[in-house]
């Protein structure tokens, strides 16, 4: 998604050119009806480039008023474990969904029931389903979870290691409880995925307005530092939505890409060993 | 600012003609650098109307890098309290700053301190101060307390009877400790101003986008019987900042947002009785 206008063949070649280990998947890539090249030609093109497959994105959207959408959207998350199976996606990425004028507390028992109801199937299928806390600016619609605090509850309440979190620093970089959730995240296993990006200090819209690393005020050398320490060996994946970048020449934002990257891991390697001293 | 078109004249006709008892002013509309009708005059017009001044909004910006610029802060805000006093305003708004790259706790500390060395000329003035906790969205540039939480920590810590906070429901209607909260600063005397308005559940901008109570997704009547069950006895200010609303009609528009208030507070009503039996 953060070099939108290629294909995934397109990212496939330079994300290997570039020496990347890996990448996640959107859903509308591989799904036919919204242009996708369909699930088993993506599914060969990942197969054979050498490329591991972090997340498939994304499931969840769990909460809603009638039982039978509820259940049709537990179904939906099946088909996007199977299609996390077949992409060999080590987990599903999910945005859990909110129903405008639901009860918080009553979303999140929904998200908890359809996650525990996924389990099976995930066990099957031998894939991860990682909770995303998402920015209180999405919580009409899209995440009736937007502090680790809660995610980390649901995973407490699940308990079971196929069940974790996938942090993005976009949405809980303010969180005055950062360090301590992410340090007990770390602790009971539950940091499944990391996303990489910044917050525009001039941000003006909702959507696709996202800064590359260094574009934006939050303090990435400092979480990187508590990701590290909380034990997070994963991947870091830049996740960035921004229209003005998607507008651009996609080569060279990758060559920029990598470079602020490359910046960020000097400067926390730097705050580490500051604090270390 | 709810009907921004209107000088501070026509506010005052088109409000005491409906009955509203109290207005909050913009220093905009005071200050003639930025077109206002300058001090005097208002606090002649306001005088004479009959209205009550709930607030003088906003003083705060707290937080920079540099001791000069936080003392020239702090200058400033004596100036909005010798305004507030000037208009017989009941308090002042502080929205509180933020300084994008210092640690939320730094900034905090620097707010703090900030209120601390206000206090004198609030109390000579006999104005209070109101920490107004914003939406994480604008927590880069305006605010470093976004949660209830920490204004109560910031309120707790200063322990004055001159200083507590605004509530509004657009900055805080997700928080999950929400009535916890409210019902904490009630206890503890903190609760000097509430704003109502919604949150729109197809948001696009981080500005100028606000609902009127029904448009959003805001279970208004919940947080009200929540702010009434706290003590609250101040006024119900409608804020909405809306380009929409703006651009249309303001005495149609007063008559919707008076309409919109009484529902709400029937719904309220309905919700607290069905609470109590």
């Amino acid at each position: 998604m953060t070099n939108r206008p290629w294909s995934l063949a397109e990212c496939v070649e330079h994300y290997s050119r570039s020496g990347i280990p890996a990448l996640s998947v959107w859903r509308n890539v591989i799904n036919p009806d919204e242009g996708g090249i369909g699930l088993d030609q993506a599914a060969r093109l990942l197969g054979s480039s050498g490329l591991q497959v972090a997340s498939l994105v994304r499931g969840g959207f769990f909460p809603a008023w009638e039982r039978a959408q509820r259940e049709k959207a537990i179904d939906e998350n099946r088909q996007c474990i199977d299609e996390a199976a077949a992409l060999a996606a080590e987990m599903l990425v999910l945005v859990v969904g909110a129903v405008p004028g639901m009860p918080l507390t009553e979303a999140r028992k929904q998200v908890a029931d359809a996650i525990a109801a996924l389990i099976p199937h995930a066990e099957a299928c031998g894939v991860k389903l990682a909770v995303e806390p998402m920015h209180p600016m999405y919580a009409a619609q899209w995440s009736c979870i937007y502090r680790l605090r809660e995610a980390r509850e649901i995973c407490e309440s699940l308990a079971h290691p196929l069940v974790g979190m996938a942090i993005d620093v976009y949405h809980v970089w303010f969180d005055p409880d950062l360090e301590e959730e992410i340090h007990a995240a770390g602790r009971q296993g539950f940091l499944f995925a990391y996303h990489i990006n910044d917050w525009r200090v001039d941000t003006q819209k909702i959507q696709g307005d996202r800064g590359l690393m260094g574009d934006g005020c939050i303090d990435l050398p400092a979480i990187q530092v508590m990701i590290d320490s909380a034990g997070f060996t994963g991947f870091h994946e830049v996740e960035v939505f921004s229209d003005q970048y998607w507008n651009g020449d996609q080569a060279a934002y990758l060559e920029l890409i990598l470079a602020r990257y490359r910046e960020l891991m000097s400067a926390a390697m730097e705050r580490s060993s500051n604090k270390d001293n």
